[in-house]
This record gives structure tokens, C-alpha cells and sequence, in this order.
């Protein structure tokens, strides 16, 4: 049991760091029933939310699944700090209700893969806003400029002339002040996030919190294109707010090899029941349009329900069947006027034209992908494409 | 009287940032009597102050002549922060009690110099110490990470990869937030300050104060050596806490060139005094001996009294005068034993034998440096070091 848990949590992951703690943490709980906390960090704005984001939300879900409390962090202080050269344009100053109202919003799509019951829904301005100059400086104390400019971003900035602001500086700090506070014993957050997260690690060990967290970080996710990181800019992602048809659609476009990716990012179903999936479509028992469906269904009733989502396949079915022409299509001509029942008979379309004209009565006729209502119509010359039912099909040349 | 006290102003100055600000407020005390504020800021560790820390007094006094409060600031917030890792043993968190007294002594010195009634003690943990991380925050974002590491002492330590903690970047933002909070006219400093000096201009400007200070920086005072800078450590100090005698014959044992420098940035007397002093010397009218005393008296009487560096200047004298022996003695020699007014007279010294006894009753004659007391002495063989008053010398051997 233990050990599907870990595999589960490790499922996906980029990177951990401390894996043993995590071990430990769900031995305590397997064993004596005692929760434990995983802390992610979400920024007070409020963005459209794609499938991107929700790789780690899927994860804090099970860890939920699995003992953790979630310290859903908002990190609402630094966006209640104005900048008094009024030079930061792009930093917008937020109010508390601001914050809050973005929020709501935000945990409104969460809440739709997340336990609201084992979640913490916590605002770091609670404590970072009473947090004194003085305590910052002693906080910054721990930490080198030197050691500062190895982050990666910082690094590259420092090297092409591109200003850092030395309040950026702190923000590293802060984050890690964050998991002091809280005294996580998990954190997770996104590969980018590697020098924050372990900066909580250090602050822990610095402030004397005996168990320091362990850290996981979650890839980013490829967008439907399967190369680039699913972006908004890029128009490569599925929104969680997109209508289910729009949901639907989006994830029957993606690559099979990108699918069995989202399968381990996004889906609820077991590493065990994915595997079963992997099999049988290898071996020929499956077809992959078939799992990707169940994939499309999975992800739309998530942000929506079932029966939208149900609703969603049977439309996107109905659609996409009008371009279900097969390539190979007989061709035939004959002199015109000709009668439809006529006609669909010579192109042994019909095995006769009473049974034509049943047919064209139930709507199972089309012509140039138009349902057929007049049983009596007579075609004049030109080219036609009859379609009987969802599979049988004939180019007719009329002269 | 403008032009007067701004030349006493620019007087020694290593370099000064906005003059023309400086004289604006000259000219609107002298005309209008408006005061204007200079800061200056000093640890709140009690060092032994020694001549090298006062020419910045000496600077803020002669302001205070014209017109100035000074703004006397105590840098007690850092001295109050903690080191959470107790990694930096070589800061000691002092308490608000600690400082005041450290100030207490450091003021005692202080006000020998400065005019208390002008002058404003102030603490800037005062400010600081209600400020906010978030406060803290806004302030950093003036300044760019690259800019600061522009600074000497930062820059060195970071290309030779000495530990520089990024709370040491705060420190120069709170110094230069001082005179934004302080809205000083002008700030003055070391020129080892520069950069902190021209932070508080700066931040000044971004937090919307009309005016910026001006700046004043002092040159750092030579040592007694005249070479390297004064400091305990080089042992090349005159304390200000030194007893009388020992300051007296420091402020002697200079050189004439240094005596200047001295003079120019230790001394209340006018660049005109000090001009006539120079042209009396160079021809000749004066000896330079006299004129170091003069300052070693002045220097003496400032942090004693007039009387103490009187005494100090005599008992100089008595002991100093023993080794003013002349390097060009006329030699003589004798066959002994010899009575002492004949050997007197025969060595020249003495127009006559009793002109020589009379001498020798009033104590005015010495044998090797020491008084004769008796009249009747009789050298047999040797070498003697004859004297007579405090100028006449001469050698003799006795055969």
C-alpha cells in the first residue's frame, strides 16, 4: 500500500529531493494515521488556468489521496507591495479584497481536482505583512549575493546587462520564509522553481525546524503540439474553463505518444490501470482513438460532468463522422435527369429503390453531405456525392 | 561673509557633490537667518576616538558657525538587528542601552568640538525599526543588483569571491533612507562613503524631496607618519582621549609638511591665519617649531584645557631639552684634574672663572645633562659634555 503511494507521488516527477522523508511521511500515516502537509505556491493573479497548471494540482490531489493536508499558498504579499518609483509598470499593486476575489476564482477551477476538505487555503501576507525591515535583513543575512546570482534566471540577467532590482532578491527569500511559517514537510512546485523550494529547505534547517521538507518538482507540460510547453501565447493549450466540446475536441487532436504523457500528467487512472491501457493497445486489442476518447472523457467531466461530457463525444462524433469520406470512393456516371432511388440502385448503393426510398424517408441519405428529404427528386446532369448511412458512399456523374 | 564661509566650508574637502546647493543656503542664512540641517552619521560602538575621526567634527563645527544644526546620526538600527545564524561572530547585537551609553562617551568627545545647542542627536532605529519588510521591499526596487555591486568594497569581494550576505545591499539603501526621513540639506562623509552619500541623493529624489542633499567628503587624516592613514592598529594615532603630555609631543614629533595638512583640516583657526603662519615660515620670520606648538597647544587645549596643554607644552620642554644638544660641539682637551669654572672658561663658555661660579649657583651650568651644584668640582681624567644656559656647548677631555 505504502509502496503505491510512493509510486504514485513519484509518478511524473521531474526531480525529489529527500525522497526518504516522503517515505517516512507516509509510513507515519499508512501506519498511525497522522496527516502531514505539502505546500504550493499560487500567484494572486488570476489566469485562465490550462491543463499546464493543473499537473500540480493533480498532484497535491494525491498526495490528499494519500494523507497530506495542502497549504494552498497565496502569495499575496509581494502583490500588495507598491514600488514607489512608479518604474515597474507591469507590477500592478492588488488590494487584499482584489486578492481574494482573484482567489475565488482560482480555487473554484482547483477545487475541481482538489479535496476542499484537506486543503488550507493560506494568504502570506498574514505573516509576511507583519514581518519587520528588521527581520527581512536578519533573513537575507543567509544568503550570499554570490549564491544569489547562481538562480538561473538571475544568472542570465546579470550576464546580459538586463537590470535586476535588488528587492528581487528577496523574494527568493521570502518564499523560503513561507515553508519556515508553515513548517511543510513537502513542497511542490514547477522544475523552474528548483532554487525557491530549496531556498525553504535551507531557511528550515537555518531557523532550527528539525525535519527539513522534501521537495517535488513537476515537469511542465507540452501542449497539443507535443513539442512546446502548453502556453496561452503559444495556442497550444486546453483552457479549463474551455466549453467541453472545445475540451473534448482539443485532447482527441493530440498524438498518441503525447496522450500516454497527459495519461501520467493529468489522469486519475492508477500507473497499474495505464499500463493495462498500454498493453492492449499494443497488442492490438485496443485502438488508440478508443483510449484517447476515454482520456477526452476523463478531463472534460473533470471541469465540467459527465454528461456534458458524454454530450461533448456524441457531438464531436456527429461532426467529425460528416468528414469520415473515404478516399477510395466508386465513381460512376449516367445520363440525366435520374431519379435519387434510381440512382443510389445503380451505384449499388441500395439493393432496391423501395428500400431507396425508406431510407430517404428515415433521413439516411445525403447528397454532397445533405440530408435528402424528397424521395422523388430527380438529379440533372452534374457531380454528386451519395452518401447511405455512416459507411457506404458513391461519386455519381450525371451528364 | 559669504564668500568667507564657504571657502572655510570647501577647506580641506576631498570632494564635494553640489556646491551650488551649499551656497544657496549660505546665502539664505546670511540674508534671511534660515538654519538648514547637516547629517552625518557615526557608529554606536564606543571606539577610542583619535584625530582622524574628528575632522569630520571639525567640519560639522565649522557648519554650525554658519548657520547649520547638525544632524548627529546614531546608525543604532543595524547594531540592533540579530544574526539568526550566529554565523557573524564579529556582530554584536547591542541593546538600545548599550548604544546610549556607547553614544554618551562618543558624544563627551564629541561636544569638545561641536556646539550642543546645535546639534540633534538622533537614532535611526527610531525610523527603522518601525519600518516594514514590505517598506524594506518598495526601497530595494530603487536600486539595481549590477549598480550595486558597482560599489569599491562590494565589487572586490565579489571578483575575489569573498562572502558578501544580500542584507549587506540594505545597508546602503537605510543610510541613504535616513535623509530621505531626515530631509537633510547636506550630507557629509569620508570619501570611502561616496557611494552611500550619493544613495541618499538619489533616494531622496525618488521619494519626492524637492532639493537633494549636497555632499561633503573629508579625505582620510595622515597618520603621525604622514604616509598611511591614522588607525589604532598602525599604532600612528593621537587618541583623543590622550593624556595631555602624550598629545602634546604626537602633534610635535610631525613634520612640517604634515603639520599643515594638520592645520588645514584639524585646526579653528582661518585659512587666512593659517595663510600668514606659511608666509612668516617660508620667510623666515617664524621658526616652524613654534608654529607646531601653537597647534599641539590648540590640539592639547581642545580636548583638555588651556592650562593642561600649557603645563604639557613645559614639561615638554624640560624633558626635550635635554637632548638638545647641537651636533657641531667644539672639542677640547686638558690635563687633570681641572676645576670646572677654570675648565669653563678654557672651553670658551664662560667669559671668567667667577661669571662661571655665579652660573653655576643659579644652576645654569650641567655636566653631562646634569646640574652642577658645586662650585669647587674638580674633573680629573675623562670625557665631559660641558654646558652652559641652553645653548652653549662644548666637549672636553681630560687627560
Amino acid at each position: 500500500m505504502i509502496d503505491e503511494a510512493l509510486r504514485e507521488i513519484n509518478r511524473g516527477c521531474a526531480e525529489i529531493i529527500d525522497n526518504e522523508r516522503i517515505e517516512k511521511l507516509l509510513k507515519a500515516y499508512f501506519q498511525e494515521g497522522k496527516t502531514y502537509t505539502v505546500k504550493a505556491g499560487f500567484d494572486p493573479t488570476a489566469p485562465d488556468l490550462h491543463l499546464g497548471h493543473t499537473v500540480l494540482l493533480q498532484k497535491l490531489a494525491t498526495f490528499q489521496k494519500y494523507g497530506a493536508r495542502v497549504q494552498f499558498l497565496i502569495g499575496s504579499f509581494t502583490a500588495t507591495i507598491g514600488d514607489p518609483t512608479g518604474k515597474n509598470a507591469t507590477r500592478k499593486v492588488l488590494s487584499k479584497e482584489d486578492i481574494i476575489k482573484n482567489i475565488e476564482s482560482y480555487t473554484t477551477q482547483a477545487f475541481k481536482i482538489l479535496d476542499e476538505s484537506k486543503t488550507d487555503i493560506v494568504y502570506n501576507d498574514d505573516w509576511l505583512g507583519k514581518m519587520s525591515a528588521a527581520d527581512l535583513i536578519a533573513l537575507a543575512s543567509n544568503l550570499t549575493v554570490a549564491r544569489m546570482l547562481e538562480r538561473d534566471d538571475f544568472s542570465k540577467r546579470f550576464k546580459t546587462n538586463v537590470a535586476i532590482a535588488t528587492s528581487e532578491f528577496m523574494y527568493p527569500l521570502l518564499q523560503g520564509y513561507d515553508s519556515v511559517y508553515l513548517k511543510s514537510d513537502i513542497e511542490i512546485g514547477g522544475t523552474d522553481q528548483k532554487f525557491n523550494l530549496l531556498m525553504g529547505r535551507q531557511l528550515q534547517k537555518v531557523y532550527n525546524i528539525k525535519k527539513q521538507q522534501a521537495i517535488l518538482m513537476m515537469p511542465i507540460l507540452e501542449g497539443l503540439d507535443g513539442v512546446q510547453k502548453m502556453s496561452k501565447s503559444l495556442g497550444n493549450y486546453i483552457g479549463v474553463s474551455d466549453e467541453p466540446n472545445d475540451m473534448f475536441g482539443k485532447v482527441l487532436s493530440i498524438s498518441d505518444e503525447l496522450m500516454w504523457r497527459y495519461f501520467e500528467l493529468l489522469s486519475d487512472k492508477s500507473l497499474d490501470e495505464i499500463a493495462a491501457l498500454e498493453r492492449a493497445v499494443k497488442e492490438g486489442k485496443l485502438h488508440p482513438k478508443k483510449v484517447k476518447e476515454d482520456l477526452a472523457l476523463e478531463i472534460t467531466a473533470r471541469f465540467h460532468d459527465k454528461e456534458a461530457a458524454q454530450n461533448a463525444k456524441e457531438e464531436f462524433d456527429r461532426i467529425h463522422s460528416k468528414s469520415q469520406i473515404p478516399n477510395d470512393i466508386s465513381e460512376f456516371s449516367c445520363e440525366g435527369p435520374i431519379w435519387i432511388a434510381k440512382a443510389l440502385v445503380d451505384c449499388k448503393m441500395e439493393p432496391s429503390t423501395s428500400q431507396a426510398r425508406r431510407d430517404i424517408k428515415q433521413g439516411g441519405v445525403k447528397i454532397d453531405q445533405k440530408k435528402v428529404s424528397d424521395e422523388k427528386l430527380e438529379l440533372s446532369s452534374g457531380e454528386y456525392l451519395l452518401q447511405v448511412g455512416k459507411r457506404k458512399f458513391a461519386k455519381l456523374k450525371v451528364k
